[in-house]
């Protein structure tokens, strides 16, 4: 710490990924003073060495014992629940009147689990998964939808405010879970409707320009179409959002949907199309790819198109 | 026909159903002298008693004796292959130099035989399907697609025009109905995913109106979503567009991938669900019923929240 630096408050990150660090940054740059952990040493020794006001961390505990507000943002639900319920983990050693803040995306049923854990001993907690990417997360634009108490999520504006652009409270612990669920849902499966009109209609003959600027004006849009239809007839796979991680995010949708007892049957097909990308070796092109699968199926191309 | 009244030109019309009917108003509103012909004779009757300008027909055979430009305006292909290809049909009777301008939505097959068989009798075709509904008939607000030759796109723009607010040429002879089927197929397979992610969303204790809100927000969000998605928590399903007559579609979109060897398969998942609305007596209800499917499927309603 540097003499007459100005620090607001002192807080827990445990996460440092793709998604993770920019947003870390964020929180230095608001001011904040970071307690840092990741599996990856040499992401928090990076953080350390970018800024004097970040403090390395060993474990969930070590960052549990110096910082009263945690924020995590982990893979998936298994590594949540290894930094909540593992031995040394956040359960355990965070102290009554803390607030963790789960950024990551993992399923409402174990978000919640977490929440109903630590209510019993005293520690306050969100779910605020976001969207918006790493380019999201770079501009400090990202989406973030809250689950938890309002006393809560007034409590951890400040910290969203630096990190994100629009902040919605959608209800109660697991809410936000739910509703990053069904976007994810909706933006599957709106690949797999602008990739079978797409398909069809390039095969059949219609020049895919002329699709997409008819398709766009009417009832049949979707903002995939809009702001993807055209790189993929240009076939600009780049990522943006990989398969992989959506991949993982509709396993939690589908987990999500059994848990509820709401059969998701539309879901269900477009994750074995996602699978299908996996198991073609196009885990990391861009969720958009998903239209190579249907091309594959239908022995067709879009290819270039000027 | 009145003495002193403006008759740009006599123009067949085939078929005033709940679309056909205002679509020839506009037309006989634009100046046009119009031979009409329809299955159900009353509606001729009463279309000729709103105007002096209108001439009854008894068969496609006494409008092809009257009118070189003919519009037909049906309800599927097997109508549209009966009023063309029938005993005294208009690919019997039309003269050469006459054009066909077939607004009806229908295979892109079917289009393309009309097309091949009036061409080879010096009768030029257009396939024009439309979008927008009976509000966009009775607003002459309708979006057009046309495929054909674009001298004969030209020679119906007037009549378009009258008609319709939009008007594409989107390629050559069955691509207007190609671009419709594709249209048909996002805006069904939209309307399962706002299903999917309303139905999870709301029976996991999210208020639809919250989801409503944030998945408008980003890349989830469809033109369904936006103008349907309320109504569908609301349970305001009076049509609008009917679910027989979005069946139907879905039944020429597969039949078209399969003529043009392209899988659809959630286009195939989703044309089960609207079979199941069918079977459940919810086929007069609009599009967005969908919902309701998926309700029974999850024995949970949305119910009206406010």
């Amino acid at each position: 710490m540097k003499v007459g630096e100005i620090v607001a408050e002192r807080i827990g990150f445990i996460g440092l990924g793709i998604m993770g660090r920019p947003m870390a940054r964020h929180l230095v740059k608001a001011g904040y003073e970071l307690v840092a952990h990741s599996r990856s040493r040499q992401h928090v020794d990076a953080l350390c060495a970018e800024s004097t006001t970040v403090i390395g961390a060993d474990s969930p505990r070590a960052v549990a014992e110096q910082a009263a507000t945690v924020i995590t943002m982990l893979p998936d639900s298994p590594d949540v629940q290894d930094v909540v319920f593992g031995e040394n983990g956040l359960a355990a050693t965070m102290q009554s009147g803390g607030l963790l803040v789960d950024m990551s995306t993992i399923s409402p049923e174990v978000a919640i689990e977490v929440n109903t854990t630590l209510a019993a001993k005293g520690v306050a907690s969100l779910d605020a998964p976001v969207s918006g990417g790493e380019q999201g997360a770079i501009n400090a634009a990202l989406s973030i939808m809250v689950g938890g108490e309002a006393a809560d999520v007034e409590r951890a504006m400040p910290l969203f405010q630096a990190m994100g652009s629009t902040i919605v409270h959608v209800g109660a612990a697991g809410a936000g879970q739910t509703v990053k669920a069904c976007n994810q849902i909706m933006v599957a499966l709106h690949y797999a409707a602008a990739s079978e009109a797409l398909v069809l209609g390039a095969k059949a003959g219609v020049d895919p320009q002329k699709l997409i600027q008819v398709l766009s004006g009417g009832l049949a849009t979707s903002r995939v179409l809009e702001m993807k239809g055209q790189k993929m007839v240009d076939r600009q796979f780049a990522p943006g959002f990989r398969v992989d991680l959506h991949r993982k995010d509709l396993a939690i949708a589908l987990a999500s949907g059994k848990a509820q007892g709401v059969p998701l049957p539309a879901t269900a097909l477009v994750d074995q199309l996602f699978q299908a990308l996996a198991t073609a070796g196009r885990g990391d092109l861009d969720h958009s790819a998903l239209i190579t699968i249907y091309e594959d199926l239908a022995n067709f191309q879009l290819g270039r198109v000027n």
